[in-house]
């Protein structure tokens, strides 16, 4: 596929702005041949008018008509073939096999969603017509604003989970594509515009611009028609985006996910158990992916018995014997060794192991750092995101100790219990404590590795995020993008199809308290 | 029942503060005798802290024992008996009659809620086994702030439709009386004392803190143990709660209901065939508690059809039969007058009728004003609220010009249509567009009167709420102070009831995909 650099609104192609970029591989650190034209203000207000005007019709579509879209979506991106994994790790510096299962998890991410609409209870439709007749469903906000991550070029960007459950809820895109993989972004993108095409679409029903500069972000928040923003990236860049998006005249809501530590608690007993086969496998969650996950497990809580040292000696040999690897931008890896050296300096942590540099690029070391409770207690920098390969073991001296640790955090997307049945039972405190932390609680397992289902919350408390009541990942991110309209005292034949007294599309229903299909 | 002019701090009643006010009879313009002591800054932050601790028992409390306080709460309320009723109509006004009614609404609100709790699925399990074990539900945020609202001193206030909703979701709450009616406040809140003290739920679980100045609800919107606020009241109000809420270190969700105008559109057809009679009762659900209802129709657009003048002269002698009424307060009657002069100055609008002045007092003074399509388009002023007994017939010289008036309508709770079939078909495009500006579509019906079920919003596109994702009346609002919270590889003895294997609460549960109960 020849890469032309070009913005995508709606239908058509553009490139009318003089500021160009170039992605680079990280893998060399050289740049890749082609310009790309970063958005112009006028290009990113087509979009936006393209996108309302484009949601006047699509909003009115049926939920099969959408779904075909969806899945034509995944078809096309399939069809891109051994090209697009090719880009995405000339992008990105991660292995083409990884490609293989994030390209898989992307198009089986937009046919759940298509399951989902042709299935169509999820629009929660309520009746209630013993006194007056009172109907309810779910209803799409409007054209939505999506920011690409540099972590997942196909999962959380262009055609990642954001725009697939916009789209769904009847929701026109607007996606800024991330820099640091323009060409993904455009092969994407076309091929998103080409599912439009061919399943007539409304022209703007999806637009992609391109950008590295702040404004162009900013000029997609602040657009009057613009409804609602889907963010996954730093905390820096989410929580900008937030109050930009407060402060409009009209508010919109922002579902940014932004940083987490995901701490992982290893009680007694298990560590006792097995806690070098959990050390050798916490090692695997860290480095996984060079450590660039959102769930990545930087802090591991151990308890104060005599195995612990056992555990560390396995975890330090995990450590030394792991390698470098290509972090995906030459920023990424700055911040990750600044973040590091940061958090090295911190008083009471030290080093306990670091993996070996295998090759030039942009290469980020694993690291296994160490302190105690009391240190990180007194110090919140502790608590901080290193977005990367490393851990920070901290050992506690008590149970008590443990608890306290567990009620001072913030919010994190994910925190996981290492324990026996009777270390579960002896912590049950612990737990309950951490269900007012996370989105997500994880039992003997590892939080990397976000399964797409219904009942998945990837989210949390802030500042894991700027809406706890909300998932980005699973059916339920559908909801982020929708609002319930009521009809009063309508004619049958003026209600939506879902809320007719014949329910002929079979769908669950509330009426009068009750659910009925 | 003896006022005592305290705050009400869980168990506790405290009067720290040196800063007393009084009630008012809006009915003569005297003060009432008791005095009401203002909370100081460590009452407030004793009725959070209280909250915060009472929130680590009450949220692990099961539903029926919810569901039970809840019941005693109504109990509770009722047993204040004609006392309650009394003091409801000193502070405010309104007729004891009215009372009745606002009375009933609360005490089912808050069986709906115990109702709601004790039949359980609004948790919204949802449990994937057939890859990873992942199972999800509802949890409620932690404390909330409810600010009480003037105009229906029972239903939006200390035991109104926020509190209920909040504690029905497992949240500890921290009220704000209003003003106005500190003696209702005290009332109630000490109804809600006894129920917790009676159902032996923790200190703490209910706070009421009375307060004339805006540093009173400051201090719970910035308190770091507050994670959501409800609000009931002005545009100026609630957008400074929003603004604060977001500019906390850690920002919250403020689910504030502001203004809003209520377009009611008449057709060509049904004007015809019973335009007087619509004209009559829309003078009643205009002056309907002098005018003091969020839903009150501001807007009435008429068609361009011969029988328009008939309608309009039938309003005219309905509002000039009407009398006036005494209003909440000084402050509200005074912005009343303000905002009625305000829009009769503005170019192309006329006074065509007003009520007769009837007594002494804080008289509010029915009002029918006019203007046409073309004036209202070129002046943002006439879409605000006036908050009070009047409505402002719009002309409309065509249909093209209906719809365009509509398209640039911002966010408000309602839109009506009055219509024939014909009608209704002829303007189905009109609907359509309504159904982006509303919470609540009407049709043939007026939307003052909002029904406490499962299908009801009360909410809509901003300005007219800071969230149009939820309703603040009806089941649904109890979301409001929730969040999915998701469980992984949970061994059984671990999970909430609501998520174990066996489905010992006979909910509805999502089961890989299918509900099952």
């Amino acid at each position: 596929m020849n890469l032309t650099g070009q913005n995508i609104l709606g239908y058509e192609t553009s490139r009318q702005g003089i500021n160009t970029f170039q992605a680079h591989n990280p893998n060399n650190g050289t740049a890749l041949p082609e310009n790309f034209h970063e958005a112009t203000a006028e290009e990113i207000n087509t979009a936006c008018e393209k996108a309302e005007m484009a949601f006047e019709i699509y909003r009115k579509l049926t939920a099969a008509e959408r779904a075909l879209f969806l899945e034509t979506i995944a078809e096309e991106i399939m069809s891109l073939g051994d090209d697009l994994l090719e880009r995405c790790h000339l992008e990105s510096g991660l292995l083409v096999k990884r490609f293989q299962g994030e390209r898989g998890r992307t198009v089986n991410q937009l046919r759940l969603f298509a399951e989902l609409l042709k299935e169509g209870s999820w629009v929660d439709a309520k009746i209630d017509n013993k006194n007056a007749d009172i109907r309810q469903m779910q209803v799409p906000l409007g054209p939505v604003g999506v920011f690409g991550a540099s972590n997942f070029p196909l999962a959380f960007s262009v055609a990642g989970g954001d725009t697939a459950s916009a789209l769904a809820a009847g929701c026109s895109v607007v996606v800024k594509g991330h820099p640091a993989h323009p060409g993904v972004s455009e092969m994407i993108g076309k091929a998103i515009q080409k599912a439009a095409q061919k399943t007539r679409m409304p022209d703007g029903v999806f637009s992609m611009v391109q950008g590295k500069s702040i404004e162009v972000g900013q000029a997609i928040v602040k657009h009057p028609y613009i409804k609602a923003i889907g963010f996954t990236g730093s905390y820096k860049g989410g929580k900008a985006i937030f109050d930009e998006a407060n402060r409009r005249p009209e508010p919109i809501p922002v579902y940014a996910e932004m940083g987490s530590t995901n701490p992982v608690f290893i009680l007694p007993n298990i560590i006792k158990e097995k806690g070098e086969e959990i050390a050798t496998n916490l090692r695997k969650s860290v480095t996984m992916g060079v450590g660039q996950f959102c769930t990545n497990p930087g802090l591991t809580i151990l308890p104060n018995v005599e195995e612990r040292t056992l555990f560390i000696n396995a975890a330090k040999e995990a450590f030394d014997i792991s390698y470098s690897a290509t972090m995906l931008t030459e920023g990424i890896k700055k911040n990750y060794n600044a973040e590091l050296e940061k958090l090295q300096n911190q008083t009471g942590v030290e080093v306990l192991s670091t993996g070996d540099e295998r090759e030039e690029g942009e290469q980020g070391i694993p690291h296994l750092l160490q302190t105690d409770v009391a240190h990180f207690l007194k110090n919140e920098v502790m608590e901080n995101e290193v977005f990367g390969p490393s851990t920070l073991l901290i050992n506690a001296s008590s149970k008590a100790e443990i608890l306290q640790f567990a009620r001072q955090l913030h919010g994190h997307l994910t925190a996981t219990v290492h324990g026996t049945k009777e270390d579960l039972k002896e912590y049950e405190d612990l737990i309950e404590v951490l269900h007012r932390k996370v989105g997500r609680l994880l039992i003997n397992g590892f939080p990397t590795g976000v399964e797409v289902c219904h009942a998945m919350v990837h989210g949390g408390p802030f500042p894991a995020t700027t809406d706890s009541r909300m998932t980005s990942v699973g059916t339920g991110a559908i909801t982020r993008f929708t609002r319930p309209l009521c009809f009063q005292n309508f004619p049958d034949f003026l209600l939506p199809k879902e809320l007719k007294d014949k329910n002929t599309l079979e769908i669950w229903r509330l009426v009068n308290g009750e659910w009925k299909k």
